[in-house]
């Protein structure tokens, strides 16, 4: 990365004790300090790192948000972003000499405006309260997953979030309309836009959406808001190849299908999941790939496309769920995915490849892995039509599982995805997890123009110093 | 905008003969100079401050193109991009100092992945070309409008333009996964992303897509292909009010129909139409508003939702397509903004305004301009499920029609747009037009923000100097 800009977090040129009077003085009962600090702000839903902050600020609204960054870029204080703290890449995980701002207090739907279908929200709202608000006024706000109790739509912001349903509305970069941020320097900034038409100049928000914040923290939003769902349908199928279930993709999108779930399990992954549950199997563990399929539109279309798709043996088996109970028993061997932290020692992989690579990529890495780790257990699984493979490695099947090792088998997938110009994040972003390993997605160039983008925002290096770029 | 980075192009340090040896040495025949460029580059489809500039070049490949920003650069010379000159804003206008750089040699469809569902193109590529590509493949590209067998897709993506289907597919920002972007200074930056979730640091994309070449030229771009159209239906009604327009969108989203186009024309609008049309009307021109709209789904869910719309008085009249013949007569209604410019002598606003006011918008702006520019003749239509108004004044119905009033309406419209805290560009872009009007749709601040954006990556201002940004 020659040439490209230091990003040096000045040193303070104030001492903690002189700072942290002014922090008091500035924001009250706001400030938390020492032992009074609550141990759920040293570390996200990773675990990583964990780390006391040298004080903990909860501002109430934009305006003290303003005040508070600008007084730590005058002191030059890290100041470190924290939401509903159930990231999974580390990017809101304090470090001790930083100023941790929890959007905690900065709650609430503002508007829901039902003429436009959008929806106005401050930055700490929880995804459920947004969702139920949205359900209430008629629509439906379509990104979910399981956090979404404890995450907080700024951090879903900041984080660009995907989870359920990304194959029709896309990860939340796609939900938002506006935004409210606030620049390192205390400078607020008022893109809340409600249109979906907008063209005057350059669309600013995008540069802070999904910049886990390192570029400004986002204290309000406009949301759009989509229908409420349609009549569903959940089928499960037995596939010969990979092949076979694009082509199925391919097949059920032409019948004017409208996808809600397109997630492919392995065999090893569904032969896993169905080992853990009693009763009798909805399809036998014998084919190569399974389909768990949801899908929004007409049953005669849908029952004609899957006609046609055993005729060209595209799908060996079937079953369309009749009830909901069944649908709900299809879902929970795909959702097994919630047990791996208790029956597995899981490493997590978020990743993203071509569609037409990821048959070869689980192939070739599985055998890699073999290869160097004799003996490990892989399952994968994807949401194929978002290019998102998740690929888990079990620990327990490692002769050592050291940090070292998963470093190691980290390393040697990333690069792997590298190889084939996947991405080393689907959906989880960089934090400080990932960070090191960005250069197999990113071309030198392009960080390159990272750097310059945050020495032009935060030219003193206070926001989240150390997450997605070092 | 106290305290904004100045974006000052620098003076050339070599003098005109100097760099023009240069250039021809590096381009060869690649380069005309004087005579020898074709008028056909002086000025967009506006006509608006046609200009001869000093040379054209129209480099072949990515690499020329950054050995041509390069050489630019280090002299200091300003370039305008230039693609197919069928933008409605200025913005690839030259200046008589600048060198125009013509992507018209960088031109193909690289490849479509059909499992992917994608496509990669060279800028210089028009768009009918990759429409056809697209279709040829069994998808579709879904952005569409008149300028399509001459504009380029590298144009397209500069200025984010919308068109017809916008309601349903988004902008051409909605399309893009990927782009290579050459940089003021010849850096090419690779963002040849195909992957539909991709959380690896700032989407930088989006920093140029809409920038309207200030920031970076495009050279390459990965889009989005859709599926093929499924079965539409073209309904058009006569409608008592504009709430019940509105209520008319959500109630045909809700029943689950896929609309393709939402245009809502008032009364002047369809008045003036039907009168230049011979034949039988297919309404009555005594309603408020009238709906054009295309809808993809099941008909008997459209008729349910249509009658019910009858019933509670949403609908007055309705005429629903049974031919291809009858919906072309209907298109033709909503198609005579193509005959304005022969009929009218059209002042044209493309603005966006938050879909619960356009109702409002078109009533008081019309009685401001009644009350400034009595006898004044306005005609509007609008695609409203996407917020976006046409708003156009006929120079015919003026006393005087001079560049001096039609900037007198313009200030008054954008001013009237600010008020309502609409977007002065919906789809056109800025460019030269409306740059001093931008201040009505973009906060101080964040103007502010575009101008670090505009000198963090062009320092010299040699890229479009002038456009977007003054």
């Amino acid at each position: 990365m020659d040439g490209r800009p230091a990003i040096v977090q000045s040193t303070s040129p104030t001492n903690d004790d002189t700072f942290l009077n002014l922090l008091c003085d500035g924001f009250g009962d706001s400030v938390l300090l020492g032992e009074a600090i609550p141990a759920s702000c040293f570390s996200d839903w990773t675990g990583h790192a964990a780390c006391r902050p040298l004080a903990l600020v909860s501002p109430a609204t934009t305006e003290e948000v303003a005040k508070l960054l600008r007084l730590c870029n005058d002191h030059h204080r890290p100041v470190v972003p924290q939401g509903g703290m159930t990231g999974l890449a580390g990017a809101a995980v304090p470090s001790a000499d930083s100023i941790a701002v929890s959007l905690c207090r900065l709650t609430g739907v503002e508007s829901v405006d039902r003429d436009a279908a959008t929806m106005t929200v401050r930055a700490g709202t929880t995804l459920q309260t947004i969702q139920e608000a949205a359900t209430q006024a008629g629509f439906r706000y379509p990104v979910d997953f399981g956090a979404r109790g404890t995450c907080q739509i700024g951090g879903n912001i900041a984080t660009n979030a995907g989870g359920h349903g990304v194959i029709r509305h896309g990860m939340t970069r796609d939900q938002v309309l506006g935004l409210e941020v606030v620049l390192a320097d205390g400078r607020t900034i008022d893109l809340m836009n409600g249109m979906l038409k907008n063209n005057t100049g350059y669309d600013l928000k995008h540069c802070f959406i999904g910049s886990e914040g390192t570029l400004g923290i986002v204290t309000r939003a406009v949301l759009r808001l989509a229908p409420p769902q349609g009549e569903s349908h959940t089928l499960l199928c037995g596939l010969p190849s990979y092949p076979a279930a694009v082509a199925l993709l391919h097949r059920l999108r032409s019948a004017g299908l409208a996808l809600e779930a397109f997630e492919v399990m392995w065999q090893d992954f569904y032969t896993m999941s169905c080992g853990w549950r009693d009763g009798q199997l909805p399809l036998p563990t014998s084919y190569p790939l399974y389909l768990l399929c949801e899908a929004e539109g007409d049953a005669s279309h849908l029952e004609a496309a899957l006609e046609a798709a055993l005729e060209t043996g595209e799908v060996e088996d079937a079953v369309l769920a009749s009830s909901t109970t069944q649908a709900r028993g299809l879902w929970a061997i795909r959702e097994a995915t919630g047990e791996f932290p208790v029956k597995l020692a899981p490493i997590n992989f978020d990743i993203s490849l071509p569609i037409p690579a990821i048959g070869d990529f689980v192939e070739t890495a599985g055998k890699m892995l073999q290869q160097r780790w004799p003996g490990v257990r892989i399952v994968n699984f994807g949401h194929i039509g978002d290019s998102n493979l998740h690929l888990t490695v079990d620990g327990r099947s490692l002769t050592e599982d050291t940090p070292a090792t998963r470093h190691a088998i980290e390393s040697a997938v990333y690069q792997w995805v590298g190889k084939y110009r996947g991405s080393i994040s689907a959906e989880h972003g960089i934090g400080l997890l990932k960070r090191d390993f960005l250069h197999h997605s990113v071309r030198p160039e392009a960080l390159n123009v990272m750097h310059t983008l945050k020495q032009a925002l935060d030219p003193h290096g206070i926001l989240n110093p150390g997450k997605v770029l070092n």
